[in-house]
């Protein structure tokens, strides 16, 4: 039967499980800590001491944990994920955590631990750099996204993975706070810095800007290209300094590949703004301003190129011309500039936001980083389907930027 | 066990199904007949002459009847057929045939016996006219389209219904037959008239045009908007002087909502094309080319119509903007256009033709009529990008047709 379980019983659950004695000595001794920091889950480190070896436990709450129990949530989460998270180990090996067992009664995914990797976004917010960032997450794009698109799969086992991904409550809160509430003024989820009052207004009252937001969450809803992980932010992915994983697909479904290069693009960029506060030396600013663009190049670069590598190899007629390619490479890369200007506004006026920004304490220097980000979020949200090259998207947001110091 | 029923065995059948009694008189005097036209399904016309009442049941074949045994083809198709109708009369109540039951042993349906209505491709031939037979399929599609698009039903409501619609198998025959073959110079099921060699290898070396239909293909594929017929070609109506219906979705799926449009306005432009020949006189001529262009019109303005109409009293605040709006139609329109075009080029140079211009028993003189289509379907497909309102799509018709006789 489910039920939540804690420090405690985590390690009794640990000892007595079949698949544990793979990964730890179940006759060790353990220790358990809670780390969960996300918004949905519990998640459970189990240290044997005498093997030196350890689990990662995540557990779905049948809730979430950010808006407590009065917003259920079902626990079946947890089933998507560890789909989601086998195609991902499947296909992008090295670059998820090594699924280990999925226990469908408590709905708690088991997984390697990954030792000292952080959640990037707390550590960028101190301007913290890591290796290959852009490349590792545009090549782990590159081939889940290939390999789950109709390029690379049969269409009868295209249907058939898409059945185990009907994800439809989580899409439902994508679909309400990324698309939806950030452009309706009397939204009861919203929340926003008191100082960007006029801006918000402004923005939501913006009727060529609202429309352009209806069709990316029509296109959303709509597009089935492939397995997106459906959650890409930065505090989706971990790292160490030789290290990137991407974490937590548990929004996975399939949907626009631009929403996935979308969302670390645009996560990038709020980094960005936010370290017109967090970064108050110019030449540091500027200097991690320009590794931050360089990680959204790379990562686009690399999933273009990895993408199109593996066209080229497609067997289909259909999909072998160059011009078809192109397209089709332009139609992601459009995306891509209208979802990340979806994901940026809805962390400044929606219901989730991130620590990048709301961490900077003075609510008025808050607001000034706001802006630029709001600048940006808005432009690539109105102009997105006139973009024609990822410098068009890397320009909108290094004008924005450079307006704030000249 | 699934068994193919023959003219004797359907009449045991009815008198045994507990379901009949409620349209015939089960203890009658039964005449029954097999009507199947089609390529993939016995039908069956059941006659009670006590009670002047009567059914049709349609069985599908484990193969594709016109391709003989050696193409197998599941009989779950009729499964499809049955869940398409259901919700097709739910919507457009009169617009098809009302069902009765669905045999999910014998793979039959069961449905209301259309009487003196007759499939209006052949009589079209002979330039017979239909009232409101545009506006009819416009308001059939409106309706049902809308009624399984994003903007009626709720996201869990709508993954629940396409569950039941992973038509893999026929979706199959369309990639293979509309979007993929016809542009392959040695696709082995391709036929085509030998007096127009020439025109189908100019058109098969266009690599604009082959370009445009991979996209097309890849938006069939891709593009779950709402429940479609998938098949809506003039072989799918059936009508009398005052009533028009559409019959056999056991192509549906969730796919692009121009796909039907288009299939019915490609197959009106087949029809004018194919009376260059069939009406020797000119002014018949040009009178009933006004009538299929006339209808084409009426198809898209009250398909149109009705489905704004409908939008504007959708409740979610996303899709309520005009500017959403007329992206929206103006994107299904582009659609329709390009559907419009693949499925004209199918009919000529693929594996199924259509007796409109198959029936022109002088090669010389189908190759005319052939070479009108031909130029239609590619201007289509090669512009649908740029089409901007429904007269484009006239033009681009009339003028193929105009050059023929000047």
């Amino acid at each position: 039967m489910y039920r939540p379980l804690d420090v405690d019983t985590i390690i009794d659950y640990v000892r007595e499980h079949p698949m544990a004695a793979e990964h730890v000595n179940t006759d060790g001794e353990f220790e358990s800590v809670e780390v969960g920091d996300g918004n949905l889950n519990l998640v459970f480190k189990v240290f044997d001491r005498t093997s030196e070896r350890s689990l990662l436990l995540k557990q779905a709450l049948p809730y979430v944990r950010a808006a407590g129990e009065d917003w259920p949530l079902s626990p079946e989460r947890a089933a998507f994920e560890a789909r989601a998270l086998e195609i991902e180990h499947r296909y992008a090996p090295g670059l998820v955590p090594e699924p280990y067992w999925f226990d469908e009664v408590l709905m708690l995914n088991a997984m390697e631990n990954l030792g000292d990797h952080k959640v990037i976004r707390f550590p960028m917010m101190e301007a913290k750099r890591y290796r290959d960032l852009g490349a590792t997450i545009g090549d782990f794009l590159a081939r889940t996204l290939y390999a789950t698109s109709d390029f690379a799969l049969d269409a009868a086992d295209k249907r058939e993975i898409m059945q185990g991904f009907f994800n439809v409550e989580l899409c439902r809160i994508t679909e309400d706070l990324v698309f939806t509430e950030p452009y309706l003024p009397d939204a009861p989820r919203n929340r926003w810095n008191p100082r960007i009052d006029d801006d918000v207004a402004d923005f939501q009252a913006d009727d060529q800007l609202k429309a352009e937001a209806a069709k990316l969450k029509y296109r959303f809803m709509n597009f089935g290209q492939a397995l997106i992980h459906g959650d890409l932010h930065t505090g989706s992915i971990m790292a160490n300094d030789h290290d990137v994983r991407v974490i937590d697909p548990e929004f996975a479904f399939f949907g626009p590949m631009g929403f996935d290069v979308g969302a670390f693009v645009g996560n990038l960029f709020l980094s960005a703004a936010s370290h017109e506060i967090h970064s108050r030396d110019p030449d540091r600013r500027l200097d991690y301003r320009r590794y931050l663009l360089g990680e959204a190049r790379a990562a686009w670069t690399t999933f273009e190129d990895g993408f199109r590598g593996r066209l080229a190899e497609v067997s289909s007629p259909s999909w072998g011309s160059r011009a078809f390619q192109d397209d089709f490479m332009h139609s992601v890369l459009q995306d891509t500039a209208g979802f990340a200007g979806c994901k940026m506004l809805r962390r400044i006026v929606g219901f989730a936001h991130v620590a990048d920004l709301d961490s900077i304490e003075d609510l008025d220097e808050r607001a000034r980083a706001e802006r630029i980000a709001i600048r940006i979020g808005r432009e690539l949200v109105s102009s997105h389907a006139r973009i024609a090259s990822f410098d068009d998207v890397l320009r909108i947001a290094g004008d924005a930027l450079e307006v704030s110091h000249g």
